[in-house]
């Protein structure tokens, strides 16, 4: 089956797809939400209808929270399973927005046409480039050089709660030769990338109690602890000034990196001093002794996601609060277990609060770090996919973000996973302006119809 | 003149002079929503009609937000001025309060009667204290034994913008020997007090800036500085492990609390295991080497009013965020200078951010501490007088909140100042179930009676 009029209906195709991927977007599926709950079934509903369109058998599978979608299309060569997520981020703060994230539109930009709007890069429009290249192949030659299953989440910027027992419950309908997952980006905003390897995440929101009721600053200050304060001293102190995070254990289960992944990984030549620039900064900040690449693809982290207490509207109040409350989350690497990371927290926590205080926690969650299977025979030849479509040769690379599913394929499904992905630096996914380049989206949706092609061969 | 007449016209009077408070209580005169500024008008007209019924000679005074009063009544001996205020804080919550907050009334509590309404302690309670010690006098003896001008303002709880303005362009109209100011409390709900000491207030709000935008924690943790952590290490420097304020030169201007004083103090025998359980804590903070009265009245501090920062909403965002904010404000005593407290954080908070961020100041506010002059003759005059009416000895205490008006008419009329109030702990004031015990009321019309009776003699 020739490739080439295939990649000649997609170029063709380009207009109608966008318009495609421009519907999908209109649809607000907050996942976070329950106010959104209603639109995540829309998003699933039209997923679904699309996925009849190109011939699927397909149907929207309901879970305690969002539905998921699962999709088979018949096809000669091996077994694929594409994965994407619909669901999107909230929009917050709205007011930094430059268009209604929920009206999206094509926009003229210096580098190019892009495609503005919440979900286009994360995850709405990498999830399309697959189902476009499969819609070409079936246009011009009406079956596909793969079998394809088709499943589509919509919690993953939720959690994912329904994920692991819906695989359990659907291991043998979502069996493959192996899982393409697109959520991830070029290097460098260039180069085509396959990750070999993605951080894991730990996370707890913490709340800690002074005085039971918010007290007057001038009635009770200097004598009565504030909240503030001991809340800001537990995170200062979860840094040393070697930029290590001091808990207990923290680093037991991480594992110096290979001499082969790090010669690899110089040999990127990465630019952090751009990669800093971008976002008006000049200075690194993590561990002192390690490279830039290391710091953000095979080094742990703690981070504050947020941070709140006492009055935060307009003008003064005096007020010394009852309460403060941190989110924070951990990327893990290695073996790092998010159980012993989270157990780890809350023991510091407890030690660093005054003993009349009261200490409260929610939101934990965890998924492990996962290292893929570069020796299964895809990865070389999704490379050589890649390496055809772009200017520059496809390279293995890290990812500092957490893609849990990678492991769930793995550990649930005993299938390797291999990650591609079309975004760039600046598509300020899970930020105000999202956007996605038509560049990405048409040569993302070329890729994957040369992966299909080179996958299909013995 | 006898004062015994006097007391026995007020214990007389008293079923008369709580049905002219819930009179005056009935008029909700909130300054700080415009909605209200009729019942403000109303307000002052009641007070000038009732000033009138004493023989004042009584003006309502416009200004650009609500009117002053200005009333003087001839008398024999000294010239007091007295100062207090008919306006009163908003009722929200409202669905807390157990009655209308304008429809007070008289009602039995289990540690006696309570007069309940919005303002009823703060300040139309306090005030009618003392012109019901006026009314009892002028009834007995047709006269009184001072010249009294009183000053009633309508803006106290919105900040006093008309003050400053109406005192300087009044000046010879308001020059009196000495202000008097009904606003406090008893010390523990039962000891007569005088306010000799009134921390200041220096308030500045802090932004900084990292990276431009928000990020994703994943995609830049571990390379990029995070501002909550930033912000975090600020707070955590600004005490040292013995809660004393690092900034530099924070300590210059704050003196040694005299000999004297520190005995007074002592004498009081301050319940501070008391006044912590009752907010529900055990531990005292704050300075380790100070006593618990000495934090609370005479020695600075420094406190976060309110920090944010990041994704604050329910559930997770994995954001490394931009920007972190915090509002600081700063009680202050002796000589310390609002505006070099307020240039020392702004140095410290530059010092302390990575080179490559940005720092944003606003809302910078700041007020000297008051220290009243006891060694004038009225102070042991006013002590004899509340030792006399209360069952303990009247005290000198310090007060830790921050009251301008008494700085005011230092600087502004040359005049000092005593304060001296019958509020108790428990009077919920800008609080839901605002109260004034009848005991309150009543004793501290018969503590001012006193009062008149004192500072009249040579």
């Amino acid at each position: 089956m020739s490739l080439t009029a295939v990649l000649a209906q997609i170029d063709k195709n380009l207009p109608a797809a966008t318009e495609r991927l421009l519907e999908l977007l209109r649809i607000p599926s907050v996942s976070t939400d329950p106010a959104y709950a209603e639109h995540c079934q829309s998003a699933a509903d039209w997923l679904v209808a699309d996925l009849e369109r190109l011939g699927a058998t397909v149907s929207k599978r309901e879970t305690p929270g969002h539905p998921m979608v699962l999709g088979h299309l018949a096809g000669e060569g091996p077994h694929l399973l594409f994965y994407g997520h619909y669901d999107v981020q909230p929009v917050d703060p709205i007011d930094l927005w430059d268009t209604d994230p929920f009206d999206p539109a094509l926009q003229d930009s210096p580098e190019g046409k892009v495609i503005r709007g919440r979900g286009a890069s994360d995850d709405k429009g990498q999830l399309m480039t697959f189902v476009e290249a499969c819609r070409a192949w079936k246009e011009v030659h009406g079956t596909l050089p793969c079998r394809i299953t088709f499943f589509f989440e919509g919690e993953e910027e939720s959690g994912s709660p329904s994920l692991i027992p819906f695989m359990q419950q659907n291991a043998a309908e979502l069996s493959a030769d192996i899982a393409l997952i697109c959520d991830t980006g070029l290097f460098e905003s260039r180069v085509p990338a396959i990750i070999t390897m993605l951080r894991g995440l730990a996370g707890l929101e913490v709340e800690i109690t002074g005085p039971q009721r918010d007290l007057h600053s001038g009635m009770y200050g200097g004598l009565v602890r504030n909240p503030l304060h001991v809340m800001a001293g537990i995170i200062a102190g979860l840094h040393d000034e070697n930029g290590r995070v001091t808990l207990e254990g923290f680093y037991d289960d991480v594992p110096e990196l290979p001499d082969e992944i790090r010669a690899q990984w110089q040999a990127l030549s990465f630019d952090h001093a751009k990669f800093l620039g971008d976002i008006g900064l000049t200075e690194q900040g993590g561990e002192v002794e390690r490279t830039p690449l290391e710091k953000l693809w095979s080094r742990p982290t703690c981070e504050v996601n947020g941070l709140w207490g006492g009055y935060t509207g307009d003008g003064s109040k005096t007020v010394l609060p009852s309460k403060a409350h941190a989110k924070f989350t951990f990327r893990l690497v290695g073996q790092q277990d998010p159980d012993k990371i989270i157990a780890a927290l809350k023991s510091y926590v407890h030690s660093a609060v005054p003993s009349d205080y009261t200490v409260s926690f929610k939101g934990e969650k965890g998924a492990p770090a996962a290292q893929m299977s570069i020796t299964h025979p895809a990865f070389e030849k999704a490379r050589k996919a890649l390496s055809d479509e772009w200017p520059d040769a496809a390279a293995y690379v890290g990812c500092g973000g957490s893609i849990p599913i990678a492991g769930f394929f793995k550990d649930i499904l005993n299938m390797d996973a291999m990650l591609i992905g079309f975004g760039k630096d600046d598509d300020q996914i899970h930020s105000p302006n999202e956007k996605y380049d038509l560049e990405s989206f048409h040569k993302g949706t070329r890729s994957w119809a040369r992966v299909l092609a080179e996958l299909s061969k013995p």
